[in-house]
């Protein structure tokens, strides 16, 4: 249950700043995440509803990394001066569509004429118990390394767009239409499970080796453990490289020492190896052979 | 003094969120501006400083405009890719030491690349005790109409550079070095004096109006009131349209039934009309002849 209850946005749009209440006891949480045309989305793959959404998943994601409930959202938007405004309802249909699912007010932001593409920048704000934040700082030798859900889907969709193929987005659902793993993370910051938490957005190898770098560990990675998304009619199981370095799943990569279910909210949690001593990161694959990972990230797929 | 000493950056860059603390018995304040290359400021007219200082001024100005004190700000910076280093470094110095002076902590952001210019979203926490932030719609029939300081003066600024004149940049303090007047703001505030506040951004005449829509009143302004800026070498006065619909100015314009003191920090305080019952911005001339004032912003001096 959302334990945020009391905060909520007391003037939102239509003066000079907004106005938020943080109930005393409580800790504010801001993140700010930009949505630009042409870099994080592209108007002949991404439908404008799809835009929107994805352009606040990116934000919401971030607090469930925290472990905090989502308030409120504010949203910069410049727009070239010959956009449809059909364009722009779609746009703020699909990120209002998940804000009033997600029970996040839209509470202000700005507008401007954009010199070249579609430009948003997304400021979600949350809140978490005092102290209670899930920290990249947490890791520790010993504890096991988890992640929520199936990775590489959002990635591998990705690849197929560069090849020109025109995907249906009812098939590639974790591209086209992310979830924010919110209830999830506040679940694990609630039970206390996780010692350390990210969210995936850049790709496990760069992702995991923030909270390495963060927490002063290294981490050893069971190269068959890494549960791989399946995608398209076929439901075809993507690569190993997409799941390893793929960004923009926004599934939860955390760490535990403790006991940790199976499924939560209905997702599945996979431990995928181990906190270790130093600071190298290690895959191991299904002979036991042991190399270095390394951080490779969204960037590799661009062409 | 400021009254906003508990608050504060508990984390800052380096996580999946900021962490800040707002001290129980205030409520927050965000505001969200862009600062976008060819919009807001072009390279060959702005040296880096100034982008940044003035990127930030528009944040912390709407603080003021609403009493508050600042707390932390976020910087969503998309760069592109040619751009030099210098560059950078010269916007983020002029940002930091606005910041610094204004005790305001950097305290996360975005980075990404820009597909065109360079793309500044500057977001401004603050806070401010509750219910006591000074907004848009408090002006009533009767209260008399004031402003801080001299305007006019950025956008006759402006004019110029559009006429392909190079200005020093010390003797145009108010385009290139803006000042929120954050502690003025905050002074209106604590005394109670204003009833009605907005920053003065966009320009006299469409701030004004904004009072008066969110407020549900008119307002009637002496035209020989309006202070209007000197700049130049000559110290020259200002044509009486730049002070009438000149944005960027920074000054604060708010509404008052008390004692107002003709100095506040230092910064001229000026009565250039008063609220009216009904809908209409009236201008009155030195011969007391009337017309509308029609809200004219900053749209007006583009070329």
């Amino acid at each position: 249950m959302p334990d945020g209850g009391n905060s909520g946005v007391k003037a939102g749009i239509g003066d000079d700043c907004s106005i938020l209440r943080i109930p005393a006891g409580r800790e504010l949480l801001v993140t700010t995440d930009y949505s630009l045309e042409g870099v994080h989305f592209r108007r002949e793959w991404h439908a404008a509803e799809v835009a929107g959404h994805r352009c606040l998943t990116r934000g919401l994601s971030d607090i469930a990394a925290m472990g905090g409930e989502p308030i409120a959202a504010f949203l910069s938007l410049a727009l070239p001066p010959k956009l449809p405004q059909r364009w722009v309802d779609g746009f703020m249909r699909g990120l209002l569509k998940l804000a009033g699912e997600s029970k996040v007010e839209l509470a202000g932001g700005d507008t401007a004429e954009s010199p070249g593409g579609v430009l948003a920048d997304i400021v979600v704000v949350g809140s978490v118990p005092k102290g209670k934040a899930v920290l990249r700082s947490g890791a520790r030798p010993g504890d096991r390394i988890y992640v929520t859900g199936e990775l590489g889907g959002a990635a591998a969709a990705l690849d197929l767009l560069f090849s020109k193929e025109r995907l249906d987005r009812d098939l590639f659902v974790r591209h086209f239409w992310p979830v924010a793993r919110v209830g999830i993370g506040r679940s694990l910051r609630q039970k206390g499970i996780a010692s350390s938490m990210i969210d995936i957005s850049d790709g496990l190898s760069p992702d995991l080796a923030h909270i390495c770098e963060q927490s002063g560990v290294g981490a050893e990675v069971r190269e068959d453990a890494v549960p791989r998304a399946r995608i398209g009619k076929a439901a075809r199981e993507v690569g190993l490289r997409f799941a390893l370095h793929g960004g923009d799943d926004y599934e939860l990569l955390f760490t535990s020492s403790k006991p940790v279910p199976r499924k939560i909210a209905e997702v599945k949690v996979t431990e995928i190896g181990r906190v270790i001593r130093g600071r190298k990161m290690i895959l191991l694959d299904a002979k036991g052979r042991r190399r270095a990972l390394r951080p490779a990230g969204w960037e590799h797929f661009k062409r």
